[in-house]
């Protein structure tokens, strides 16, 4: 019997070349997040398993909303265990957090109709020891406002690609952002007792983002908070179609994949 | 001409056996936090520099507001100069948040009036690759009624003996907590769509703490939140002075330095 899954991961990148598996030889370096989860799949289920993600995450950035699929077929699984396979075999920066049996249909990639991403910047006289692993600590303080009011030229459909990385082969790179916004966070663990932190974030939900496009997008708005340049530079380069206009790509470890949505996939039904 | 410095340390504990300096060779095992600020300061001032805490935090036990202090003689310094050198030579994991020049009487131990420590328990389906490494992740649902009303007993001075662990060396084991709490907190940072996760937080602040005290208090909560032990048996351990009834030692991960009282100083003066 064959029975397909989805599963909602949630990874640390700081240590993953990112989602996707490289085709050159181990020896290249990290492992991706996408062979672990493949090999883990294949002890459990004694079968060669393939695993495909809502879409490719960079070189240390973090999921928290990651959803993937796969196949297992023979004999016949409950969810449970599955997912505390999963969570047992694999390293601690890789967690299962739920499990649900879709139908032959669902596609991680193909049948997602949207996407939350933020760039989280650190605010604060040093870079907090946790914190930093998981944001750009910028210690110049940051215009929210300018980059909340440049931010908005992004909403609805365009070609974004001023934002895309060299080497990216998709067929267009016309996506549509359905919500963009800054806003200023302060972050409750670890708790600040002096409250000298404080967190940008940029939150970004669209149909499809192209390769570096956010990491892109937060570096020029960086400069844009910074004073570096006018808020309405942000829209100038998203119609110039120029990448030699974007500000410099901000880090990976900076971006989280925070929500894919999919129609009648409702993860708040928790099974564990 | 000799300045004193108060410093606001802040680090992760993982990877070091605690802030204390430890007595054997240096192949006895990981760093502590104390041999890595000394060396560093030795480094900035080119003289050996002796640095003393508000106290001792075990290891993997984290800080976000402990309190050093030490010297500089010789040259004249001025305060951003010595925590900028301190963050260019300390590794990420360990930061210097604030600095103040401080009268000769300032001890970082024998000065401090109050401290405030706090032990997180994560509640979710699985443990959060992030919140994971600095909290313990308890699957089955804390009640934290019941855990808040446990640690009411503490209030007040008692002899926190039964709490101490084996080989302390204090003169009294007597101590005073003016305030304890168990709340549960929802964390903000990683954003978490589907609301799976949560913490249980116990937070106590006391004119001081014994050795392992506050591990061996959450390690007793626990089974009083999962209903292995009824509330009133805090009470009963701290009265009976008997260590065998106190619950297994919680782990040094989810515990949290969080702020050290001084009179007369103040951290959100900002230098930085």
């Amino acid at each position: 019997m064959t029975q397909r899954w989805a599963v909602l991961l949630a990874y640390i990148g700081t240590r993953f070349c990112g989602w996707q598996k490289q085709s050159g030889s181990a020896a290249d370096g990290d492992k991706s997040v996408q062979e672990i989860v493949e090999t883990v799949l294949g002890q459990i289920t004694q079968a060669r398993t393939l695993v495909t993600a809502s879409g490719r995450t960079d070189a240390e950035v973090h999921a928290r909303g990651q959803v993937i699929h796969f196949e297992t077929s023979g004999r016949t699984w409950e969810p449970h265990q599955l997912l505390n396979g999963m969570n047992a075999l694999m390293p601690l920066d890789i967690r299962a957090l739920q499990i649900q049996a879709v139908t032959q249909d669902f596609h991680a990639q193909r049948s997602a109709t949207k996407k939350q991403y933020s760039f989280y910047f650190l605010q604060g006289p040093s870079a907090d020891p946790l914190l930093q692993r998981y944001s750009w600590w910028i210690k110049r303080p940051l215009d929210v406002k300018a980059m909340h009011n440049a931010v908005q030229a992004l909403i609805g459909e365009h070609d974004f690609i001023a934002f895309q990385a060299s080497g990216a082969t998709t067929k267009t790179s016309v996506r549509t952002i359905l919500e963009a916004e800054v806003t200023r966070e302060v972050p409750n663990f670890p708790y600040d007792a002096e409250g000298l932190f404080g967190m940008v974030r940029v939150r970004l939900v669209g149909t499809g983002f192209l390769k570096q496009m956010v990491r892109g997008i937060a570096g020029t708005l960086l400069e844009i908070g910074d004073g570096r340049r006018p808020p309405e530079d942000l829209r100038k380069v998203l119609e110039s179609k120029d990448r030699s206009l974007v500000g410099a790509t901000a880090p990976g470890r900076g971006l989280w994949l925070e929500k894919v949505w999919y129609p009648g996939l409702d993860w708040t039904q928790k099974i564990l």
